[in-house]
């Protein structure tokens, strides 16, 4: 099964969780089966390896993700990086391309694409694997996964079939429609759109050299600033005649927003806090390190992190968006291939960071230009390289590096490294060298 | 006018804002005549003050809070300090001992003994100033102030006069009653006990002396520990028939609960926040440097500090103590002489904490025997000495301190430093050296 998982979008309706940098997909409130949290990217992947094990899962995403991903998928899952943001179209094609002229998928192969973001259980991934065999049928040219309503939503597109079998023709789709239309589709059996689509890579290569002038998947990603920015629903469905649409009748929830979140989260608690007796239908999520006592709250939800916190009822929750645009959105928090970053403390010509690396992992060699850093170690032992020179490392060192200075850290265990920058902060300035290939860059300093 | 203000106790009530270091009554909520927030200690001197600007102030209280009360009101006022915790009878009559055998308070003047957190109008202290009067009048032995209860109250105790006039005689003094009791006590004119006792010097002197063997206060403190545990309620009204008790009818409000505090409060939010707009009567004060996003809240009262957050029904916040008796204790914010530290980051064997500097101050010079430790200067200028080596420090300059050696900084400009604490960091570890007769201890390390 070959499978791309559209991973896209900046969170803001979980803020302070997520973040331009952390997208919701990356927030850890699941638990897998052995009770270890786990984000939505990683229970999606789970799910699909637990119903295929040779699932050939490639994500496409943007670079920011790219860190995350690794992190919490390990460093074998198949990327696609887009370059740029455009929209589901060329990112499809991006990922279609790869997998044909990078990875020989043959042109009789199906594909399947999936958002990465959708809460189901795992009959979701027999219904996608079923998928697979109706693209193998050759019955249509795209076959899509249709929800089962459970109620009239207005938050979704429709998919009206022409009959009311597990398989169907589509007849339409339809925009998000108000409540009383949505009512009336329901009562036509009509389908909630999940953004899921199948179909033969030769399918959709065919659409995208229709749509794009381009020979292969390096020549697509080079000139992927001049792809026009538009959807696959806009550039493939709406001109399709040819499309079939299955079933879906399982658990299906979009965990968009937090009132929706609060249903499916494993504990009703994640991290430091106390709730007293009075407490009603609240959730709490404290990714700091200080308590968090609650006292009489109904239906809310409350949610700590670096970047800020939230209190809300968890109905008014779901209108967090424009609240959040007009917060500061200094990140202070991310992780990176090397582990996380938290920005402790921010003032006039400073910044303090906290970091801590996973054993084993490296940033990359780099200097600045305008501004001065140390680097005192907590926690861990590990090496410095300071303008070439070779340091080993253990709690309580203190390692400075003056402006212009190259340098990197390699952690040998956990290392939990308490960072300065004094000078100009707030300038793009990072300058790296090659060490040696294995180096992966800090973005966003 | 002589007047003793007891500054005690541990603030769990108004938890996170205030802990075992840090009392309510040096919270910064209110605001003075030109709009500066101040603490309740300064509110209340402000206001003895400039009813009588000749007014002696003594503050009776504990070491711990010696540090906050002179950054707050000034190097130069009198601090009586308890050596430990008795009960109020002990702490008055070293209060009284240091007037008179220190400072030259005569036996025949008055003395009025306070307590620090009533919030009260101006009104109040001109009360207070006619106690003294009544005691020059030599009328009785004791002058009280009563406040006009506003409701019947079960909070507090009252005082049976004999009489409704401004100034009656004192029949009894009733516990804290049941609601119903409250009921009666009010229907015969009885009044809120508010710990406002007025006396002569000699009163007192005697009271002290006939309860505890003491030659003078030196004596007294030295001895302080085998001082009985015993109230002035106890001690001294209970079995003195010679009392009288001056009606107070202004406003008075004991802010001890979130309830209270934001009924008083200078603004309803403090701090960085947003409020949506279906949130209503809810206070929000917020010491961290990252955002609170409050959507749909009702009624409630949210406070974010290094040590905590409270996210609470204002109703049900007053039942908070037992919850934050189960929260640990670690303080992670404290008002030294020199300025404030905050507790970053605590992990295995390592602290990190930020330390703020004001101009001209310094930290005691001292060492540590199992911990080895690092400034990091963020901001402003100042000097460190170390094992007796004087040096210019500036922003980005690194300095460390092996276990063992003697350290200090002195602050030129208001400094922000960030120190790191390695080692055996639960220890208490610290040995002090005299410099010059200025420097002041770092207590808690």
């Amino acid at each position: 099964m070959n499978i791309i998982l559209l991973s896209g979008g900046s969170g803001k309706r979980l803020w302070p969780l997520s973040n331009d940098i952390r997208s919701k997909q990356f927030i850890k409130l699941f638990k897998n089966s052995k009770g270890k949290y786990e984000s939505m990217v990683q229970r999606v992947y789970h799910q699909i390896t637990s119903v295929d094990k040779d699932a050939k899962v490639t994500i496409a995403t943007s670079r920011t993700q790219v860190s995350a991903i690794h992190n919490q998928l390990g460093a074998n899952v198949s990327v696609c990086v887009e370059p740029m943001r455009r929209d589901t179209f060329p990112a499809i094609a991006l990922a279609a391309s790869y997998l044909h002229y990078e990875e020989g998928v043959g042109e009789d192969e199906a594909v399947i694409v999936c958002p990465v973001d959708p809460y189901v259980d795992d009959s979701y991934f027999a219904s996608v694997a079923r998928l697979e065999e109706l693209v193998n049928e050759e019955r249509t040219n795209v076959t899509l996964m249709g929800i089962e309503p459970t109620y009239p939503s207005e938050k979704y597109g429709y998919i009206i079939p022409d009959g009311k079998e597990e398989v169907s023709g589509v007849r339409e789709f339809k925009e998000k429609p108000d409540r009383a239309t949505a009512q009336k589709y329901l009562d036509q059996g009509a389908l909630w759109n999940a953004g899921v689509f199948a179909f033969q890579m030769k399918y959709i290569l065919k659409k995208a050299h229709s749509l794009i002038e381009f020979t292969d998947y390096r020549d697509l990603y080079a000139q992927y600033a001049s792809c026009p920015r538009i959807s696959f629903d806009y550039a493939v469905l709406e001109k399709e005649d040819s499309i079939s649409v299955l079933r879906y009748k399982g658990e299906w929830k979009d965990v968009g927003t937090w009132n929706m979140m609060a249903e499916v989260m494993a504990d009703r608690v994640k991290g430091k806090a106390l709730l007293d007796e009075t407490t009603e239908n609240t959730n709490v999520v404290n990714e700091l390190g200080i308590p968090i006592l609650v006292m009489g709250a109904k239906n809310m939800v409350i949610a700590a992190s670096g970047d800020g916190i939230l209190v809300a009822d968890k109905e008014q929750s779901g209108y967090m968006k424009p609240y959040v645009e007009k917060i500061s959105t200094d990140i202070k928090f991310a992780e990176k291939s090397w582990g996380t970053y938290h920005v402790m403390d921010a003032g006039q010509g400073y910044l303090a960071i906290k970091a801590i690396l996973k054993p084993g992992s490296r940033m990359s060699y780099h200097s600045h230009e305008y501004r001065d850093e140390s680097w005192t170690i907590l926690a861990g032992t590990g090496k410095t390289i300071i303008d070439g020179m070779e340091q080993i490392v253990r709690p309580g060192d203190v390692v400075t590096m003056a402006a212009g200075c190259k340098h990197t850290i390699l952690a040998d265990t956990e290392m939990t490294v308490f960072e300065t920058q004094i000078g100009e902060i707030d300038k793009k300035d990072k300058a790296k060298f090659r060490l040696d290939s294995t180096s992966e860059e800090w973005t966003g300093e």
